[in-house]
């Protein structure tokens, strides 16, 4: 089973990555970029079979490791 | 309109940080994650209103900046 966690920065927080990807889409000429945010996704091969297992195992993981809580919203898709 | 860009290694580049992030998700006492890939996500905010020229502007940024296409591979969606 698949599973594909998307990690990005809380709204309101100033997303330095994404700034700076915007700026670099101005120099090179790319107009009407309003706004760029820069998160990250993590695809994750799972042997579990059930979904909902999968799900709040996948969940379990984000809190203890591939999230950063304080800051970072995830969501969780499962395959 | 919005757009977000998923950049992925390709298969066969070696991901150390997605290895990195199965060893800890073991160490943790998560049994069963088989493989792990991690990737970027990119969200755009574009003053363009039309859905073809965005996706076509989008896919430039791709090959110019966002993405380094010798070892990455990329995914554009417009919302």
């Amino acid at each position: 089973m698949k599973a594909r966690v998307t990690v990005m920065l809380k709204t309101g927080v100033l997303d330095v990555q994404g700034e700076a990807v915007r700026r670099a889409l101005g120099t090179l000429g790319f107009e009407g970029v309003e706004a760029v945010r820069q998160g990250k996704v993590i695809e994750l091969d799972l042997a579990a079979t059930d979904k909902a297992a999968a799900e709040a195992e996948v969940k379990a993981m984000c809190e203890k490791l591939l999230a950063n809580t304080v800051i970072e919203k995830y969501s969780v898709e499962i395959a």
